[in-house]
């Protein structure tokens, strides 16, 4: 029987996450993959990246450790076997994901798919077309990283193609933009000892996040020995005998940055090509699918999550609309705040961020204080030296309601959902002191901001 | 001017927050210290620890990076390096709370104090005897390890001992006591390389915190290549040709461990000999001061917090018994739930606990649920592979109220405040899965673990 009653396309983690909730209530369900389960994310995004950080941070720790008393004096980077390793955690985890799929009745349906009518799905598959039906249709399909129309850009690489693998450690890397994925690939390269060059073409790195993050984040790698360029519009890429030369135009002039491999990181764009091969087409808003509140596109029983049509690009995000789509779709209680975002970025000291930082909240008209902390007298911290660390905490002058946090610190990552979860739950400043916090902890640094927060507030 | 408002005796965490709280307050504040600011915690307990399993942590890293393709085949350690990279870090951080005092200009006394009457301190130094008056005294000298009377056990080291340092290596090591002393010691030695046998005279490892948690810990540590008995009441500590022998009563009779040191790591008790010389004794509890919900002895004007009269010997206990016994002393409120007690554990992975265990709460007739979650698929747990790691939450049946958790992995002691002030605050389990968790994170489990506990709440 080729008639479901949710046809998911895209099995990366909004697709695969809707599926499985799906399953749950109940519902005949499959989903469509051209490539691997598991999506960017697991395959060429997060999951791998993170295992790259962790072995570089491995490599710095012991080059780095000898005032600790740990002298390595023969250290040797294996990059086959680093990038093996990775593979390998990634294949780990999407048999996993398999295994969930497979366990909750989800037919995986491999091929490329097409929606050629209302509540009909084509799969093509090596020249071979099989037609499916579906009561309602999710499109899930993400994102791939754009490469804007610059002169040469086709010589530099993308994540992608560094998460392919590398035989060597690169001598220099320029890396065009300094947003998440920018940044998370200049700190692995330049822990592995490689020159770094970032070109911001905006005013400071990490431009989508509070501007404190951004400046100290450059001043950091500046003392880490990158060169930082911001304001920096590339022009060109060009080819020449000491490798590859990024042309740009910086704030007073022109200027060139050269290294042996470029990456491109200007950002992800959504990934729908010939997903909408017929007349039948969704309406748009930029290059995204547009839908509605419910998750609903323009086309009648075709819904969108995920990468391919929201603002904002990333994985939990995709999940968390994912589960509450089909939700929604069955008449069930979302049982999520969906407005209430993180974003983690694992450069080091991590950095993490949830709802507004102090310049929104003015921008917005709500009145705001902050609350702020510096994490020098941090016992962890300064055991783990990262680097400066300090954390934002922004608080209604009038509710004392937590609206926001920003945080760069180590483990901050692990720390966002307490005041995203302060957030959901309208808890004020004061509310969120009551707990004891444990020592020795990077987290205890939270009640020295949220006390200085409450002064604030008065 | 000899009289103050408040004499603090004692400036570990619990002293020196309570004579900071009572300078914010604006009070006449002096504190009296016969050894080094900041006590055992940042001296002679958690920091010098941590950093020392920091330090066993990079070197444990670097030598099993091949898999993750760092080779470090030429890995040395320099012990006395270590120890002085330790004791850099302790110093900082000491003269940094020395400088809090001084600019909250809290009088630090330097000697020996005896309250020799109410509302009297004689303070002796180099045998030189100055005498203060205050209008309240409060008594934070902390704890000492306990030596219990077991023949042969004074050729034991104590933590102490240890934390003045190591000039190399050692081959082996019996470490007495597995309560969280015992074990974050013996995760230092093992990461170091050394033979590591643990003798706890319970049934099992961490017996204060839920069975779980220490019966998972002592299947690591086999793993690991530790030997560990429980139900071992210790006889006798011998010298012998190979080093000391432990003699040991076990469930099936008698046994022995033998190693080059042993390490003592039974527990601490109260430290306050020589306080009241004369005929002013304070009521006890054991070998506790006794003190009331306001942290008052049977002394008038004389009050006690931290190791020295609490049941629970935490530094962020003290600290917080610290603050709220001068907002008590002056009217002010206490601003935090004394009641909720997060315990944290650096061994790896991190063990974090609060509030009720399942078995607390069946013995208190407290109707129950149990969420779990394994953290098998998590996939920073799964790049960082620091073994079996679960998420356990407790929350109340009817009123679906968190009671309680315990954490057993990578970073939950940075986690363990969202359970904290989820209690504090009475949220519910549907309440704390409001928040979008990032990924990837360690936390995300969270999620997993609260849908389970949603799921038996019903």
């Amino acid at each position: 029987m080729n008639h479901y009653q949710l046809l998911v396309i895209g099995a990366g983690p909004g697709g695969y996450t809707a599926a499985l909730q799906a399953a749950k209530l109940g519902l005949r369900t499959a989903i469509v993959e051209r490539r691997e389960v598991g999506g960017t994310c697991l395959n060429r995004g997060c999951i791998p990246t993170k295992a790259l950080l962790h072995a570089a941070q491995i490599y710095h720790e012991a080059q780095s450790g000898g005032e600790a008393g740990i002298l390595a004096q023969d250290l040797q980077l294996d990059l086959p076997a680093m990038f093996a390793h990775q593979r390998k955690i990634t294949e780990t985890l999407r048999s996993g994901v398999e295994g969930l799929l497979r366990n909750a009745k989800v037919e995986l349906i491999p091929g490329s798919a097409a929606i050629t009518a209302p509540n009909t799905v084509q799969v093509e598959r090596d020249g071979e077309r099989r037609t499916f039906t579906a009561e309602r249709i999710l499109i899930a399909t993400g994102s791939e990283p754009a490469m804007p129309p610059i002169p040469g850009l086709e010589l530099a690489m993308t994540s992608d193609q560094i998460l392919q693998g590398m035989d060597r450690p690169y001598r220099s890397i320029v890396i065009i933009g300094g947003g998440v994925i920018g940044v998370e690939f200049a700190s692995f390269f330049r822990q592995l000892g490689c020159q770094v060059t970032i070109l911001e073409g905006l005013d400071r790195l990490l431009p989508n996040l509070d501007r404190e993050l951004g400046q100290n984040l450059a001043q950091l790698f500046k003392k880490q020995g990158l060169n930082v360029y911001t304001n920096a519009m590339v022009q060109a890429v060009e080819p020449g005998q000491d490798g590859l030369t990024v042309r740009f135009q910086g704030k007073t002039g022109p200027g060139a940055a050269t290294a042996e491999k470029v990456l491109c990181a200007i950002g992800r764009r959504p990934a729908w090509a010939g997903l909408f091969p017929g007349d039948l087409q969704p309406e748009t808003e930029g290059r995204r699918i547009r839908v509605d509140s419910r998750f609903a596109t323009s086309i009648p029983g075709v819904y969108a999550i995920g990468d391919v049509s929201s603002t904002i690009q990333l994985a939990h995000v995709a999940a968390a609309q994912g589960t509450a789509c089909v939700n929604l779709m069955w008449g069930k209680p979302v049982g999520m705040d969906l407005s209430i975002v993180p974003s983690c970025i694992y450069c080091r000291p991590e950095i993490a961020s949830v709802g507004l930082t102090e310049a929104q909240a003015k921008a917005a008209g709500i009145p705001a204080k902050i609350g702020k902390c510096t994490l020098f007298s941090n016992a962890r911290t300064m055991i783990a030296n990262p680097g400066r660390s300090f954390i934002k905490l922004v608080a209604h002058s009038e509710t004392h309601e937590m609206l926001g946090a920003q945080l760069m610190c180590e483990h901050s990552t692990d720390m966002i959902s307490q005041i995203s979860l302060a957030m959901a739950n309208h808890l004020t400043a004061q509310q969120l002191l009551l707990a004891m916090r444990p020592h020795p902890t990077f987290e205890e640094a939270m009640a020295d901001a949220l006390e200085d927060l409450i002064r604030k507030l008065g």
